[in-house]
C-alpha cells in the first residue's frame, strides 16, 4: 500500500479554541496551562478536561527561545543499548526524569570519538539543561567540547581512577569503582585457587571494554593473566567461541573470568558441552548479576551491580545541580560478590 | 564530596568569536555554519576546524520557533527497554535517525494510559517533526491525543488485526504479523506432536503480552491451550518458574510454546534440572531468535525477527512522510521459522 505522502491536514488545538469549548475567557485558559493561579478549582478541572479531550499540546518552544537553561531537556549519551547494563541505566535514568518533568534526548555514539562529536554537536543544538554520558576514553577534541558546555554534565558507570583521568575538573560522576570490583574478584579466586588465570573480554576499537576489572583482576589474583580480547561485541555467543579459543591455546588455565555474565554464561555452556567440570577443573566468573544468572543449574559467582540505581542517582544529582542545589560530585552505589557455585 | 552546586560560569562560545578566530566575517561564519553556499572550501575547513576545537553549539530553538514542523527532534515513546527486542529496536531507530540528522525523544511508558498521556504531552511539547509508538490496546483518551495531531505518527512492532483496530483512519506501521507467527508455530508444532499443549507467558495489568500470538498458536495447534499468564515481566526466571508452576498443573503437557526466547531457555533449564527429555516428553518453542539461543546444547526451536530492520525501516518512512515523499503505509519485515532441536 503506497500513497503519495500529504503530510496531515490536521490543524493543532488553539489556546482559543480550548477557552471557547470550556467557556473561559482566553488569558484563563492560559493561566490554567501553564500552572499559574487565579482561577476555580471547578474552571481548573473543566480547562484540564477539555485540553485533554482535545488533545492539546503546549508549546515549549517558544518558552525556551532566549535562554541556555530554560528547557526541560536532558541530552544521554550512551555506548550500546544492546547491552543489558546500559539499557537498564537508560531505564533508572529515563524514568526518574520523566517524573521530574525532564524528557531524555537520547544517543547511542557507539564506542567512537567522531560519532560522539557529531551527536553532541546536534543534540545540544537544542539546548538541554543537562547532559549525562556514559564514561570512556575520549579524543582531546571531544573532551574539548565538554569542557567548553555551559551546563552540567554527568558522567555515569566507571569511578576507577586506575586507567583514565577525570572528565573535567569538577565532574559529576555516579557508578561504581570497576578496578575494585575486578581486584575484589581476583583475591577472592586466588583464596580457593591455584594456576594460570584467564580473562575473556572484547575490544572495541583500539582498547578494551572493561579494561579497568580486567587490571584489577590481575592485580588481585597475584598472576599475569592470560587475556583473550574479541574484536566482537558482548554476547552469550562471543563468551563461548571466546572460551574456546582461549582454552585451545592454553590448556593449563584453571580460573575464568569474564567481561559480563552473558560471556560468562556461553563459556559455562562450552565447557557443559566438552564435559569439563566447573568448578572442578575449571572455575568461571561473571559480573554484573544479569538476570541470566538466576536459572542455571549452579549459581553464578559474580559481582552484583545495582543498574537501575546508577541511572536514577545519577538523574537526581543532575537536576539538583541544574537547579543549583547542594549535590555530591561523586555517588559510588557499590558492588557486591556474589559467591555462587561456578568459583 | 559535596559542593553547593554553583551552575557553571563557562560562556557559551559565540558566532563572533568563531569568526574572529578564523578571521573572516560574521556572515561568512555563519554560512558555513548553517551549511549555505559562497566561500571557498578552504574558508569552510578554517571555520569547522575553529567551531570544532572551540566547541561551538549552534541553537536550533530560534530556528524551530513559530512552526510546527521545522525541529528535527523524533518522539519516541516504547513500553520498556528492559526486554532485548525493544532496545534492538530502538538501536535500529536511533542509529537511522542520527544518520539522517534528526535527534529521538526517548520515553519508556510502560503499559499504562496514564503515562503514555502525559509523556506524549510533554514530549509533544517539543514540537517534534514525527512520533514512533509501539503498538499495543489504547485507552479512548490516548486514541483520540493521537488522532488529534498535526504530525506523522508511526506504530511499530504489531501487525496484527485480530486484537485490535488500526490506531487512526491512516496509521503507518512496520512491524510484524503476530498472529501469523503464533500460527505457523502451532501448525508445525501440531504436524510434530499429539496431546495438550501449554503457553507460558506474562500478563500487563488486564491483558496479556503476545495475546496475538498466543491466540495464533491456538488456531494453528488447534487444540485448547493450557495457558499460564504470570504477572511479572518476561525474564530467564519468570520463564523457569512458570514451567514449573505450569507442570505440576498439568502434568500431560506435551508441547510448550512461550511468550519469548528467554523465557523458553528459562523453561529449558527446569526441564534440565528435572530430567525432563527436550523433545522426547517435552517440546519447547519460543519467539524472537534473540541471542541466547545460539548457546544452548540444542538448538531453539524459535521463530526469528529483524528487530534492528523494524527500527530502521520505521524510522526511513516516518522521515519520508515527514518530508511529503510517497512512502509505505505498512510495512511487514516478515519472520521466519527456526527449525531446531528443542521441538
Amino acid at each position: 500500500m503506497t500513497e503519495s505522502g500529504s503530510g496531515s491536514k490536521k490543524k493543532v488545538v488553539s489556546l482559543t479554541e480550548i477557552a471557547q469549548e470550556a467557556n473561559v475567557s482566553r488569558m484563563t485558559a492560559s493561566r490554567v496551562l501553564r500552572g499559574a493561579d487565579g482561577y476555580s478549582e471547578a474552571t481548573k478541572d473543566k480547562v484540564l478536561a477539555v485540553a485533554k479531550r482535545l488533545g492539546y499540546v503546549p508549546n515549549r518552544i517558544a518558552a525556551a527561545l532566549g535562554s541556555d537553561r530554560a528547557t526541560s531537556l536532558v541530552a544521554i549519551a550512551l555506548p550500546t543499548l544492546s547491552r543489558e547494563l546500559y539499557s537498564q541505566i537508560l531505564e533508572g535514568l529515563e524514568g526518574k526524569l520523566t517524573s521530574m518533568g525532564y524528557q531524555p534526548i537520547v544517543g547511542v555514539v557507539g564506542y567512537d570519538d567522531e560519532a560522539e562529536y557529531h551527536w553532541l554537536n546536534s543534540a545540544l543544538a537544542w539546548r538541554p539543561c543537562g547532559l549525562v554520558i556514559a564514561g570512556r576514553v575520549r579524543s582531546n577534541a571531544n573532551r574539548t567540547l565538554l569542557k567548553s558546555l555551559s551546563i552540567p554534565v554527568m558522567e555515569i558507570w566507571n569511578l576507577s581512577t586506575q586507567s583514565k583521568k577525570p572528565l573535567r575538573s569538577d565532574p559529576m560522576r555516579v557508578g561504581l569503582d570497576h578496578h575494585a570490583a575486578g581486584l575484589q574478584m581476583g583475591q577472592y579466586l586466588s583464596n580457593r585457587y591455584r594456576g594460570q588465570a584467564g580473562y575473556i573480554g572484547v575490544k572495541v576499537n583500539d582498547w578494551a571494554l572493561g579494561v579497568d576489572r580486567m587490571q584489577g583482576f590481575e592485580e588481585g589474583y597475584g598472576q599475569p593473566l592470560q587475556s583473550l580480547l574479541l574484536n566482537d561485541s558482548s554476547s552469550f555467543y562471543a563468551g563461548y567461541y571466546g572460551t574456546e579459543q582461549l582454552l585451545s591455546a592454553n590448556p593449563s588455565v584453571r580460573v575464568l573470568y569474564y567481561l559480563d555474565d552473558n560471556m560468562a554464561v556461553g563459556g559455562l555452556m562450552f565447557c557443559q558441552q566438552k564435559g569439563i567440570k566447573i568448578p572442578g577443573e575449571i572455575a568461571v566468573a561473571g559480573f554484573g548479576g544479569l538476570d541470566v544468572g538466576s536459572i542455571l543449574p549452579a549459581r553464578l559467582t559474580t559481582t552484583s551491580v545495582r543498574r537501575l540505581k546508577v541511572g536514577k542517582l545519577a538523574a537526581e544529582n543532575l537536576i539538583k545541580r541544574v537547579n543549583n542545589e547542594p549535590v555530591s560530585l561523586v555517588d559510588d552505589v557499590g558492588f557486591e560478590l556474589l559467591k555462587g557455585e561456578t568459583a
